[in-house]
């Protein structure tokens, strides 16, 4: 793993990463993108979705809050970005919490070719065909530990899953990497596992054919920046806002001095 | 009333509440309500509200940025909750100021069983048939006190209703309570009055049948927040990060003595 | 130019700004108008776009999230807005980067008269019809200094323009204002730019027929602010959270002497 070699290359080339995103989350994961030091771009249009998925260094899909026209839109730019050869991440929000999301989550599986798929334990495990519980689209617990989980999701799912919780879990079926960075305040701002996505993308789109370590390097710079933030933050409004200065703040020089890593 | 009591089951319980609301305050409501310690589910497509809202502590429905599927989904969710027993809230954002606002909270009030109607003076007097002024979504000026407008449109209603200001009220056209806490910090960030609906809902989700003193109890725990965040704010923006430290750091345990209320 | 007597009188009359504007920063322009000391409306329902429009003080159109429905919400607001002497502002976000965004931003530009168009070096070129380079929404780019574009685009498409970037050129065709203030972090927090469109609105809200004079303010005003806003800032994050405070505690008293503007 190079997470700081990576993050200083995206910072000096500023991939564009492309965005189909929930309502919800959409400022804040355009911010912790652009504070990382990508170029995000937010569109959802069928007109444009293709021309710009096409383009872009990664496209990320988050089924957040869903409709009719978004679905449609994540399959025509999935479809793009597959033929150009653009890795796309798949963020599969509240999977299991509703029919509409499960079977959304397993129809952009089926029909795009993914990267990475980045959930929460109860997500994934619903896409893996595995036990878990949620609420909302929150995990309350699952069956298999993170590690199982991961790996088992990356062999049925056939790409990069990366199991977020206190710890993090990244597998291809073959590796499997734990990443402890983080804070327990990331629990308390919505949006932050839809940031660590976007994040994803980032690192996706400068790792090249790296997937497994990409989604990994994402995960420490996001988990680092987490720790930094949660320095004399008040509570989730104050972390939240020292999120962006920290995610900004990311040294690559020692940033993977710092990550807190087993593989 | 008891604030504190209900605030810490509130946070044992994790009650799971589900809002229909507008693009302008997504991010902000949810981020309250899982400051507060209840957890947020944004969800508005009409293959999924249904599912959502019968199994949700309690529904928010708030008009701020309507469309037809939205308000297809807003009854949908409404009658879901219905059905199960939910509690529902409505926040009628900018009744009064347009035909559309105005039909569809009326639309909706009719039918749905509404357990808290929250509101400015403006838009509950349009409701109540009452005279007031709207510019855009703020309330310019009612001919009644909030005291008499709540009790007034509880009456018409057949609900609860909240109408918020410098002074709060709440009735269920029996009894009228007066909540005084706040700050004037509030009226300067888009959304507050949102957010007070979503934490009402929240209340409403733990305290059962005790709607009227659940509604209070709601504006009580915003408003004691509010004073929190105003101790070193320098505006706005400050102001707002520190609301959400504010609602994650409440204190059950002299929530009841800070509240400022007249019974 | 009257920055200071503008902003106090906007204070004083609190003009209604309806904004028909993306998703990702419609929680932030609202805030920012409400911060200076306008009123924000956000609606795009074609149900009641022309009642809001018609009686606001200005009308502000972003197209950074397009769809069809939008498209046309927008096209019947600016009728509106024309037949009732409303001044409209275009921010044509993403102009150039695809095929939808850059005909949607000609087909206002044909069917609405506009007050002022606000975008940067790439989006106004694309207008214009002139050279210039755009990754996703960001400007990369353009053949022509801001000065002579903000000219050359006015005079071709009969408007104000603002063209922003580290120096503004706000120009009528006759007249070019260069407008210095501002700081480098409006360039790392999204929606900073939409932010300065909305406040082009709310000054022409107040200046009445002194168009370029209101475009070139409100960049003086959101200038000093972001100046402001800087100090003591540790990255995007806390800025952002100043920036909301510097525009609610803008002094117009001081406001003129501090612009940094060359007629």
């Amino acid at each position: 793993m190079r997470t700081g070699a990576d993050l200083a290359e995206l910072r000096a080339r500023k991939p564009l990463v492309h965005q189909i995103t929930n309502y919800v989350v959409m400022n804040e994961t355009a911010n912790a993108t652009l504070a990382l030091g990508a170029l995000p771009v937010m569109a959802h249009a069928v007109e444009e979705v293709e021309e710009l998925a096409s383009v872009a260094g990664a496209l990320v899909l988050n089924i957040g809050t869903l409709s009719g026209r978004w679905i449609e839109a994540m399959l025509l730019a999935g479809g793009a970005a597959n033929r150009a050869g653009v890795p796309v991440v798949l963020d599969p929000v509240g999977a299991g919490a509703t029919r509409l999301r499960t079977a959304t989550a397993k129809g952009i599986l089926n029909e795009i070719e993914i990267a990475v798929v980045r959930g929460n334990a109860a997500e994934v495990a619903t896409l893996a065909g595995r036990e878990a519980e949620i609420r909302g689209v929150e995990s309350i617990g699952s069956a298999d530990s993170g590690a199982e989980l991961a790996k088992a999701a990356a062999e049925t799912l056939g790409c990069v899953v990366s199991v977020t919780g206190p710890v993090d879990h990244v597998s291809d079926g073959d590796h499997t990497i734990a990443v402890a960075n983080g804070d327990a305040l990331l629990g308390t701002v919505c949006g932050t596992g839809c940031m660590s996505t976007a994040i994803t993308g980032c690192f996706l789109a400068v790792a090249g054919d790296r997937r497994l370590e990409a989604a990994a390097e994402a995960l420490v710079a996001f988990g680092v920046a987490g720790e930094d933030a949660a320095v004399g933050a008040k509570g989730p409004g104050t972390f939240h806002a020292a999120l962006y200065d920290a995610l900004y703040n990311l040294d690559p020089a020692t940033l993977d001095s710092r990550a807190k890593v087993q593989e």
